[in-house]
């Protein structure tokens, strides 16, 4: 019942928006926000609010970097009176002077972002607006320090705490299902027959944060194979021939694809309470599930190897699992921290690194990219904290002894 | 499909919440603080939130002004960090700079509570958090000002955009039901039958904003009655023996009652939008409707009369309206605003003084408060935003021209 | 979606009901059900179904009885053609031969049925005609007939395959918790906190069966105790200051009250189903589950006893177990089943005696229908079938060794 | 609340009945319907049926109709006991007798179906017994006799008072969309975008009929185009580069394609209560539809005029409309009902002929069938019931003035 109501509630709402076009208004988008800003918003800033939007849904990349300048030249903060109000919180730091210096302290466009939100449906445009100044502004430039802004206040609404963990799967409507199909970022699926493999058999799951103000729109998701035994092989893992598993007889969930779907929440992380929600709940419903590992690429491998001098294509099975073990476990960008993005993302979460393959990614991006090879990441609840730990304070890269083992195979002449 | 997997999500995790808690830590709860605010945070912080959630929620008042102690000396701006990351950031305002004041000038506390939120059922613990601040922390403490930290968290969170409007109606949850018994606080709820008679007729309406991370909770709610002409008097319009009224039937919505729930919401302001929002629906549902007005109290009639020397009960119906448009149109407090609380909501809302009775609440409290008198606001969606403007700009009280010949009535002697 | 998209659609088709008022029709109710009855009926005959139902909704009793009347004299079994039909299904026993015998031998009021049932929400309103026919007509009345029509086709569209299991709990709809305060045929509910402690705390159940055609209306409902051991006290079991138990600590679920709903669905049996299905929920949701006992009254005991000649009031707990166990166990009727209504049901579900108690149920009626003794009979899935079988056959009551021992206790003298 | 507990309901119940595989039984098919249709069948039934389901899953085409001989030899009406039974009845017309008239006039094999369908899911098996038997038993064949029992249960099952309306659209779950995709029996539907141009554009729409027990099978579908004016051509009415129009500036409702889904209900008709239903629910949503019709085609009409000795493809389009005409008008079967199939459906349904278009279906299925011809079927509320009378009674085939006209057209020399 309170369901329907929700949906019934959102769907009229999202009616309403479209049944009521905001009246055409002569005023500059500047007046508009200076009227939305304004204290009369309480009364007319719905209206505003949604001529706002819909005036930058239709500008094009010039007007909207014109808007961005706005909100970077005009809706900052003031120097002088932030400084005087830290000043006077200072001297008598009672609420009426901290609530000054709050407000002075925080930048205008935060309000207008917030104002904004008011609106019906302005979440996605709102998000949407942040991937167009991403792309828009070149990260050195000054103007980009407005991008904190937006971080800050999606950091803030899109908190873990107010994310649902979804299942994907062949009972998804339609137009959930076409965005898992845009949004796949590791191994495209190609049509709505192999995404039905990826998500409809036994042994495949597929899961999903959304937020309640994004309900069609996922923001990121991960795809998991059941397995029994660590798997070593992409191509075997989602060959179109392969006999399912019954879920209950798996002793193993592999995440062998994790995506972002949204550029506009870029630097916003979701990926690792992700992994940890989904592992919790497939051990919570298949008591079976003993281990939890990825198949991951390694995408810069060969670019290493190359700039080591090393030709990874004369390299044999023994000797590319060597190179990789070696890149994985040594090859460190100037911070101390790992070349591989990849490997960054698993080790900070506290994953350690288990085996590596070869012949692992037969395709012709995983021979590119890294020789076919691929890599084990395991989440293991035990050593998560300690793994991180180490990670995080000595760029430790923890991994198993059979990994480590072939550090010690010699490195081709 | 979505609803399904959505509750399901919600029912498993709060189930995962309970089914595992938080291995019993001994260090102090500045400690846990302490490790919830370090980097350590993303992968051992839900378990570390979720010790301090569940040890605050152990805590008696005395625990708990130390707890908003520490927020208050431990957890607030550094003044002198954040001087110079001004200055740095105004001599260079760059994205760096601008990310380095911007984390300078938030106090650590509001992260704190960021990160708290992430723990599944955290929200309401939050709100909860914050009433227990406004109950045992007087407001002209220094320390209050921690509670401007929560109040713009929870307006960012609590943003109309998120909240979803619900129906009450018989078929609501009993959960959600006994909180509307609760909460009312205009004119009480007596008895499950009393509600059933708010919520069930076909003249009677029920509305709600929920969060969806609390949707067992009514954020506040407004009761309505569908009727023929503007009501004069709440015992008539709530009469257990009345003959209910089609809806499709009704000209007029009354607008009779309006409460907030949370205490720990206060300040975040819904009531607006509700009203709004409600008028709009039903406008829309039911194309008959032209007139929304409320029927509201005077609460500080009696009082002011006495202060002006007048005995109330003394008046006779024509001296009592009288008296009541002089109060509502005249009765100013020092900043210029309506003495009346009731006035200045509705008037800041937009909405206009459109009729005074006599003989319209003799209840108890109606006739200790305000002689039996009432008063309609109407909301006309042509004359919202002029309204408001004129009271906000001049503190004007817009009256009807009935309501306005009132004050030519000569003053009792 | 599939869930939203059935209520949207049902509410718009209870709407579009009452939107569309059928015509006045100046026709007697005979003609409407001839036309109904016509091949006319698939294109008009769903408004002159809503005429009919509404016709018989505002009829008195005499008009209804007369309806009836109509049903069985008019509307019945022709004997020559159905001879005739079978005559010639059995000279040429073909599909088209077949047909006719098939129309023939089936009433036309079972189809009548059928069409009225074509309107959006009849199916409760033909159950509140069965239950009217019940109430009007004397079972040994020729016309009493006509309700084996309604049995057949309500044993169809009521079969287990359409009901679904629900829950009932403190997030129920008020309109459904308020049937179960209604329906309560066991131990009365007093009032909304009696009802809620019958289903909100942690070691309390309550589960119902319902036709997706009567959403709001449970057909039977059943509740559950869930404990640590069986008990032997129905009020030590409902006590208001119990310590409720985590459901996870129970090792018992008690089948303390189990009550029909619907007195139009009389003679459908539900309960079997019911008991059954929810013991197998309950003992895969909770895995130490292990026992499943009803607490049940024996409500003809004193009556039996005073018919033996025994004053139940002058027997001591001893007494009075031994009593109880040989009126179970040993007290027919002239069929050879147990003189005891409860004790038909559970036995002929395959459950046995497992043991008896005194000063279990100290209420008014439990010390004036039994002197205050109750009995547990065990539903055992090993035993079920064996149970069933050896009661089915030779009217044998299984008990446990315990109960039979008693029967060795010398009767009182 | 409810439809949380209505989908767990059914997901533990499907659970349930994949974890608890029915025992291996020994015991002869035969026997266990026999054990099924004994009074036992109330404790232990439910095993007995999911073991005679599952073994009539497996079995292969021979012993399917092994399975049918039995139902049609053995547990089908006894003749002498039906006379007997008829006889006592009219002897002494009183309930007992009626009950053991009607248990006599039944066959066993309608009470077997009956008990098999308590079975969870059952019933979508039973639907697909019955397109087996279809298949598999020629329909002069005696044993054919037993398909009367399935569509006489059916009937009563799927009864229009049982059925959900449902939209299906972009949002609805995958596996729901690619039933409409395998179903769509007029006009193909080659892939997932070309599904999407159907279901998703402002102006369309499509609706399926589904019963609560086959929740993800559609039982009929009705694919609706909203248009300005009645179109004359299925291409354009289809093109991909089609401007979209918006629901609300519809003036019409062009019904252009219904499917049936299910073999197992041939003869059971949903596409009358389908079409007036959706014509309804669009004419409430959308008060600016005025016109409801059909663009259908006219699939026998090479075939006749070439009966008739005419050439179609040497008329020209004046020479073809009048054809048509003639042909929909005039041309009839034995039993003076028309040629045409589809023409039938509709006028069965109370539309009449709107117009006739040559050209309007350039596919080659529609010029090798009709040349391109294709014809509008008129919905008009307010004459359905006077043309299905005209119609059932005299066979009468109403049509506008202006198709009728075409009559008037010399035919082609």
């Amino acid at each position: 019942m309170s369901l329907l109501s929700d949906v019934l509630a959102s769907v009229f709402t999202r009616n309403a928006r479209r049944a009521l076009p905001p009246p055409d208004d002569a005023r500059s988008t500047e007046a508009l926000i200076a009227d939305l800003l304004s204290s009369n918003a309480e009364v007319s800033g719905m209206t505003t609010a949604a001529q706002i939007l819909d005036r930058y849904a239709g500008f094009d990349d010039a007007a909207r970097i014109a808007f961005f300048d706005h909100l970077a030249s005009d809706l900052g903060v003031d120097f002088a009176t932030t400084r005087s109000a830290l000043d006077a919180f200072e001297a008598d730091p009672g609420p009426r002077s901290y609530g000054a210096f709050l407000k002075a302290a925080e930048p205008a466009r935060q309000e207008l972002a917030r104002r904004l939100n008011r609106v019906p449906g302005a979440t996605p445009q709102l998000v949407a607006m942040r991937a167009d100044l991403l792309r828009l502004i070149p990260r050195q430039d000054a103007r980009a320090r407005i991008d904190l802004d937006f971080r800050h206040l999606f950091a803030s609404w899109f908190n873990r705490g107010f994310l649902v963990l979804r299942r994907i799967n062949w009972e998804s409507p339609a137009q959930v299902l076409e965005k898992i199909i845009e949004y796949e970022a590791v191994h495209a699926i190609d049509s709505w027959d192999d995404l039905r493999r990826r998500v409809q058999p036994t042994d495949r799951r597929c899961f999903a944060f959304f937020h309640p103000a994004m309900p069609d729109e996922p923001l990121i998701f991960v795809e998991v194979a059941l397995t029994k035994g660590i798997p070593g092989s992409v191509q075997r893992l989602l060959a179109e021939d392969r006999a399912p598993l019954a879920a209950e007889e798996a002793d193993t969930a592999v995440f062998y694809s994790i995506s972002n779907c949204q550029d506009g929440l870029a630097g916003i992380s979701f990926g690792n309470s992700l992994i940890k929600q989904v592992a919790e709940d497939l051990a919570a419903e298949l008591p079976d599930l003993k281990t939890f590992v990825t198949l991951s690429p390694i995408p810069l491998l060969t670019r290493w190897l190359q700039e080591e001098g090393t030709d990874p294509t004369t390299l044999d099975d023994a000797g590319l699992r060597a190179a990789a073990a070696r890149f994985l476990l040594t090859a460190k960008r100037a911070d101390g921290l790992p070349y591989d993005p990849v490997s960054r993302f698993h080790l900070g979460n506290g994953a350690y690194v288990h085996a590596v393959h070869s012949g692992a990614d037969t395709s012709a991006k995983g021979m590119a990219e890294s020789a076919g090879a691929m890599v084990n990441y395991r989440y293991d609840p035990e050593t998560f904290a300690e793994n991180h730990e180490r990670f995080a304070r000595a760029q430790e890269v923890v991994a198993s002894r059979e990994v480590r083992a072939l550090l010690k195979t010699p490195a081709p002449a």
